[in-house]
């Protein structure tokens, strides 16, 4: 949706508008019972007047192509003077409500589109800013691949073999004992998650995670019917662990928690471990901020793993960049084989350049160099926020020093974090993260990225924040 | 499982054999339960006797690591003396049986492992040869390649915009009147199918086709729980899509049918787009072999589709190279936007790179140039085969002379071919794709590609599978 009515038309705006909502229904791109955005959405899509786009969508109403039903919103009718089309066409809209996956929730699916607009600060992305990837020595090092001819072909089930070598080499300095066969190369920790949803798990398993996790953020789980259920890591976790009546498995990111930014120490990674041997439950561990610790980090779950417990998912794409969708997934042979299979029949492979792309960077030593620089960068970006934070948000919040990657956990003193902030603070073009995607019932944290935004924008963001932070606060 | 015992070692074979698959059942990565690989095959890896092999196994059946069921294979057992081992350890072989996708079919499994040798001659591959790959392009044009800061981030959600242009610009020479914002970026093809199948089926959906397909050598949409219902496309085909009881779908390659190497008039185009949308059924267009074809090609059902009932699939994987893996679906506006917040809950987008990359190529031209050059590589190609069909096969088999893409589809006068007619080949280090993994009830076809093979390898291969089948053939 990015038309906008010209301004040099002598068409009016309105009726300009007016016409092109017509085409959409037209030529069946806004099928019928789609609803539409809203007036304020529109209006800024549009980029006129909200009293404009209200006067189009009365037209539009009064000759039966659209409707408003009450408390809900405007949705192209059913039945209407464009019934021709409608009779022929499949109804789409049923289609989409009654398949099989959970769409995005309306919170993250405006993320994803806001994130997409140059003017937002984005106060929450988890991804590195433009300048923090190294986009010339990624068009250095393309320069330098060359490919074998079998290369650029339909890839291995568990990917390019060299690159399961590399990866097992650069493992092993976390403790990590691999071979090629335990890897599968994936397209991003995510599609790591989704094939072990539908690969490992029968429906109404249960995955177990702590309270808040950016597992609630998305749901590979959800989505094929398993169970999530929070657990404290307390005394009563072996119990609780082992008292479940269903298949389970446990997620973790015990290092530089996503959104936390908890860092586990080796006793509760030592912990979790038996625990779940005792439950006999594996262990996801997902390691993909590992590299951005500011501090030396601790070996991993995966290093103690000496009977085949933990399935282990790193990435390049906090580190390198997300555009490669670059991940790994280790663990037994058995199971491995089992998800390369699957991953052979969801996508046939991960991208073959980007593969060799990422092999180059770690076969050079760039990639290592690279991550020492990034670490420092992030540090003084961590320092930044921080020092905005102690001068400003002492206030009205309270917060931990990072110890390493994207994040800091800002806890308001009251809960103001709720939908109508998170719209407030776009209306200021201030896009931030908060709390209850990551657990429905916090509304007093947001997911504070010091990661992405210019040092400008973060000092501006920060001070819009503050402003709405006080007047939210003011209610209270 | 690409380990051999050393030869130059003082162990003997049987000795290092046993070793090592003790040591894969220690290490937690052979589970209990898992099944070994025959003994054949096991001789076929470790390139020893197959007898070495046996006492190998015996012995581990001795020490109770091994056991052999009637009829069915040798396991690692779950009850020996590492059950220390086994009692710790997540039951995985568990987990893997209950998981709620299907595994590849073995046949498949077997031909995506043995594609993996270099040793092999590749009679069925649906892939381009190395040699047909434009890899020095590729490479150059790496080096024209320049990133904007954002290219390497997250994508949108449907993709590098850029592209999606230069697709519209693209698939509007064959007809299709497309917007960018009806196109979403895809991991190639199968990833494509997997969206429409959580995207926008319910379970127990019908997907209608054709009884020998593609799409029954996979099963994105089985593994979902959507029937697969072969239907003919005769006189009754309207009337049978009507009565279906339950949503529905269409999924056709109208233009060089996979396996069949058939090609729709615009007479049977237009029948079944009428059918479907007599029976408000969309219709799943596969197009990926449209550029492949030897003559002027007539438009896709898409280009007839003024309702929004097609969704389109194309893909470079084909054409330019399948390691990109990059394709696109077309449809309307509301399902685009569906599908691709389901991407986004998939993999976050594909690779930025591929996506660079392929826009360079529909952008410059050199992608037109390409394909020209392409299709007469492979016209050559089919020449060839052909020719050697004719000398050589007469007698035993008839087929129609392709019209474009990679494959024949070969029928054998009798029903020889079957997993052993499969097998025996393999053993004599020839690879077919036989035809009842499109049509179980099929023992006739074989898909004979000529796009992958060396000449030499094309004309060996052919009278390895001329030998096994004129010996199968005397058992009729």
């Amino acid at each position: 949706m990015s038309w906008q009515p010209n301004r040099q038309s002598a068409t009016t705006l309105q009726q300009q508008i007016i016409q092109w909502i017509t085409a959409q229904v037209e030529r069946g791109d806004w099928v019928a019972g789609t609803k539409l955005p809203t007036q304020r959405q529109l209006a800024l899509q549009f980029d006129v007047n909200r009293s404009t786009v209200q006067q189009a969508l009365e037209e539009l109403k009064a000759i039966g192509l659209l409707e408003a039903r009450v408390g809900s919103g405007i949705y192209v009718t059913h039945n209407s003077w464009h019934t021709l089309i409608q009779q022929t066409q499949p109804n789409w809209q049923t289609y989409i409500e009654t398949s099989l996956h959970k769409p995005n929730y309306h919170t993250i699916q405006l993320i994803n589109d806001y994130e997409q607009r140059d003017e937002m600060i984005r106060l929450g992305t988890g991804e590195l800013a433009p300048s923090l990837l190294p986009i010339k020595e990624i068009e250095a090092s393309l320069q330098e691949l060359s490919f074998q001819p079998k290369a650029l072909g339909y890839s291995s089930p568990q990917g390019n073999e060299q690159l399961r070598i590399a990866i097992c080499n650069y493992v092993k300095k976390r403790g990590i004992d691999a071979e090629p066969q335990h890897v599968c190369i994936v397209s991003g920790a995510l599609q790591a998650l989704q094939l072990i949803a539908v690969g490992l798990l029968e429906q109404g398993s249960i995955v177990f995670q702590e309270s808040t996790s950016y597992l609630n953020s998305i749901h590979p789980f959800q989505s094929v019917g398993m169970q999530m259920m929070s657990v404290q890591r307390d005394k009563q976790l072996a119990q609780t662990l082992t008292q479940r009546k269903r298949q389970a498995v446990f997620y973790a990111i015990p290092t530089l928690h996503n959104p936390t930014g908890d860092v586990w120490t080796a006793q509760e990674k030592r912990t979790l471990y038996e625990a779940c041997q005792a439950a006999r439950i594996p262990i996801i561990e997902d390691d993909v901020y590992h590299e951005l610790l500011f501090e030396a980090p601790v070996p991993p779950i995966k290093a103690m793993d000496s009977s085949g417990q933990v399935l282990y998912i790193g990435s390049v794409s906090k580190t390198l960049s997300p555009g490669l969708r670059i991940g790994w997934l280790i663990g037994p042979t058995t199971v491995i084989e089992r998800l390369a299979d699957i991953k052979m029949q969801t996508d046939y492979g991960s991208s073959a350049i980007s593969q060799e792309i990422v092999l180059h960077w770690l076969q050079s030593g760039k990639y290592d160099q690279h991550l020492s620089d990034l670490r420092q960068q992030l540090q003084q970006r961590a320092d930044f926020v921080e020092q905005i934070l102690q001068e400003k948000f002492q206030e009205v919040a309270s917060w931990q020093t990072p110890k390493g990657g994207f994040y800091i956990w800002l806890k308001f003193h009251q809960p103001i974090v709720d939908k109508e902030f998170f719209m407030r603070l776009i209306q200021r073009q201030v896009l931030i993260n908060p709390g209850y995607i990551y657990n429905p019932q916090d509304h007093h944290h947001i997911r504070l990225s010091y990661a992405y935004a210019s040092y400008e924008e973060l000092w501006e963001g920060l001070e819009i924040l503050y402003e709405c932070a006080v007047k939210s606060m003011d209610f209270y």
